[in-house]
């Protein structure tokens, strides 16, 4: 199990960084590059077209402002490829979920929220899991303790307002 | 091969079509409901569970305005769900995608653009190719003629305007 | 008279326990709970279908980003439902606004505020106070010492700067 | 069972009508007036006055652009305000919604969507329930039906998709 | 020659005080107040009837969120009223500004830039001297300073950089 | 009573006719430019100059888009300038908007609702009437027409729905 | 003298048209292209390439939705790259223009209004000029026509309202 | 080779100082200029008609809020004018965008980011390179040392999670 995470800038990796934490705590292998899709041009289809050819299932590419990232690794695979978009300019992010939502039809781009690695990750994860049935059990067993930890967060409420 | 396309409404209908004749067209099997999240909960509940026993491996989930149905979904499922903001409000769809991607960390939606019927469905067929390799070579194909269509178009700008 | 209160993440209490002051002080028993839309979904059915048989008059459901729960509680109940949008992400609320005012017909929220926590208890105690005289009674007084303290705050400025 | 009705101009009748049907429809006298707060304001402080004693249980008000008329109303009344914001500039309701939704502190105003007459009417029925058992036997009937009605448009879909 | 400044919250006295300054060192005679359209209705109202017969040629009205009083004002005299958005809530005086500018037909707010105290002061001088040549005369001046201020600086500018 | 109104391009004219028909329905001279800040640049400067020693008393500037004109009037005088934001282009005004009403400190436009032309000229003639009697009398008197004309469809309304 | 214009769709064209025109009116040779980056990404990267060597000055590139084509042509080549965002979602061109904009450091895209075709034939010109001594020749003479127009359109509105 | 640096206040040297240091590092004579298009209207005019006849190649032009600077500098010569958008007031820079891209037809303006100072020297440079050689071979160079830069940050990256 083999994803890819590539993102625009290195002031993107603390907002993915719960992404590649959450995937290696899967037991997928995590490719990390950061190779923007306007300053490393030819570096950023190299890596695409290996990963078209080394069993990565799944891309995650994070950009922010005309986050034109994930829509650039969209055009040069068929793998489902998550865009996250990244806030930093003035514009909170709404400049980059706009430029990564609103992709033309036939190069989807599967975006998640302002900021949300973590998101990004059990995204791929549940792709993946239409393959791995391991991975699905995985995220089962995830959202039984969410579920969990949920219920106790909210049982801690209760006795405080009781 | 089997996916799940739900809408909030039939008036979400007309976006959501091209979706369902892309994936039958690649011989998915597709499961089509009109489903509120906010009108038909039971339903709802009832059809996500059952999705998520018969074979289902992946879901599109299409609404507008207050767009808790994407969500919804993807809160009893961790098969994949991808989110269509749908126009219709005077907000143009922007409180649908608004609605949509900005899910909250363990519980992601794969968002497309606003009325991204067709994406919706290239996306989620993107995500049965990890496991289908057939799928795979389906967009491959549909790629290419994609890519000669528009060189196609290409050629007709030169000569009409050389 | 019963109010439940009912948020999608621990982080939103400090805009809700205005809230829950205000309709204590004029002595509303106060059910107080923590159960996401998203990550609880089986826990805040079980709550609303007590709430629905155990005498509560209204909900406040307050949530972040794409807020569902509001309109998920909202589906499930006929008792009034106040939606409180809360600020958090980068979109500073307006994301949680959208997806708590823009209820489609049939199933609404009562929205305030982003942020708005005490005005969802006032609320609360307005409705209410359709059947409670007595909370009719203390929201008249409220409103005579708000337009008391403005008054002073107006004759304060008057001094100031004749 | 009394509900008051007031909209800011003429032209905002259209978006509102349908409210004014669903509350007759529950045996709701209806008092619908037209009382803008920046062109009736003398006249619209008497028609505040006047329901604050004749039994009327809660407002709707609707209004367009800087809408004032709801805060105003519930500047004047302790009884439930229920905004409407109506579009008809060219910001689409985005300046009515913020005009109405973001009160401050003391006085709330319950705001539902853009142009959501009918989730007025119903919001308002919710709020009357408390006190009138009957209008809730009615709003569980209207939900049943809204159910029932939701569950054959998604037969029917079946039906066409299968 | 009198003004009148009134504001909706003793918050937002910050950013109108340079208003008060502005507007004395012309000697301007200034009646300052802290009167919410929504929590001082009355009071509001007899300070406008008072503004209205006692020589005061020009209201300034400052206000947050969903900020009625600059209308409100307006639609109880026909002196003009000088609009001040106060930024103050997550939407960073968005709201403020859609709630004061959109006003309809007949009721004018001559609506300043968000937390625009000083040109509040300077509109509402310009007006004042239609009447009062003296205003003018001090309008003329500040111009020249502002300018030759505006030229000293470029000069630094210059000088730094040649 | 002389007012100018200035606009950015002929496309504007419907929106100020309004405000043409008003001001001359109270007896007011109207020089009436087409004037672009950006493409007459010296024509505009020296009707601002004429304007300024011709006894004209305020001045109505309606643009769009990139709506510079009103404040490049302003900087050329300092008579009271109203800005009108035109819609037009896609942003339905909201760019016009910004331009006009986010001017900085030491040059005010007093800026109206998007296509805002009536009340250009009703704030117009209010800041007139702070010289002339007359047209304040002429304000009051509307102002009681337009009462009057509110609480007839007021009437209307309460018949067709009692 | 050679400028090459690319647009992401063919629908994108109407939006274009004037460019075309007006650069060739100039004695422009113009090379027209339909080369989506996304659809067409290796036959952009070859247009690119041969703009790069064959004289091409100046490009101007048109994109709807999440418009990545005028940053990506821009990171393939130092010429300058003028970009027109395109309406067409239902987001109105806000999309085009953030994706187009927001560019990072290093790789600067001119950007236009939202459908701006003309003036990016202008800039373009602009540009050449610094060049082409002729072009600035035929800049300034449309400028003295644009002004021409502009003053006649002046005093046909001078007559019609004196 | 000579650029011309003008912005509207000292506030916006901060966002436009690295704008002058890559212009002086590719050997452009800079002329930095404070010269609000409001506050210092004749010294910007003969500023720019200085600048028209001395050999300047190119213009930008910063400023925020109802940014009019870079449009009034572009009506006054047919130079190409470069805007950069600067953030400050509570709009964070989206009033200022909007001020500065939605020019009209005739008249453009070359966008940048918002507080894009470096993409404006860089958009400069590439503008002046269509005349000068050496500054296209500067640029390619730059690009050369942007990519290796990228390429190096992105080795780095794959040794930290390898």
């Amino acid at each position: 199990m083999r994803a890819a995470i590539v993102m625009g800038s290195t002031s993107d990796l603390p907002k993915l960084e719960p992404a590649i934490s959450i995937l290696k705590s899967f037991g997928v292998t995590v490719d990390v590059r950061c190779l923007s899709a306007h300053r490393a041009h030819a570096g950023l289809s190299a890596f695409i077209e290996e990963a078209n050819s080394n069993g990565t299932e799944v891309f995650i590419a994070g950009a922010g402002m005309a986050a034109a990232l994930p829509g650039v690794v969209a055009s040069q695979t068929v793998l489902p490829v998550i865009g996250v978009p990244i806030s930093g300019s003035t514009l909170d992010g709404m400049d980059a979920l706009f430029s990564i939502v609103q992709m033309p039809p036939g190069i989807p781009v599967a975006t998640v929220a302002i900021n949300g690695g973590k998101n990004a990750a059990y995204l791929a994860l549940q792709i993946m899991a239409v393959k791995h049935p391991e991975i699905r059990e995985g995220l089962l067993k995830h959202r039984a303790e969410m579920e969990e930890q949920a219920m106790k967060a909210n049982q801690e409420m209760i006795e405080k307002y009781q």
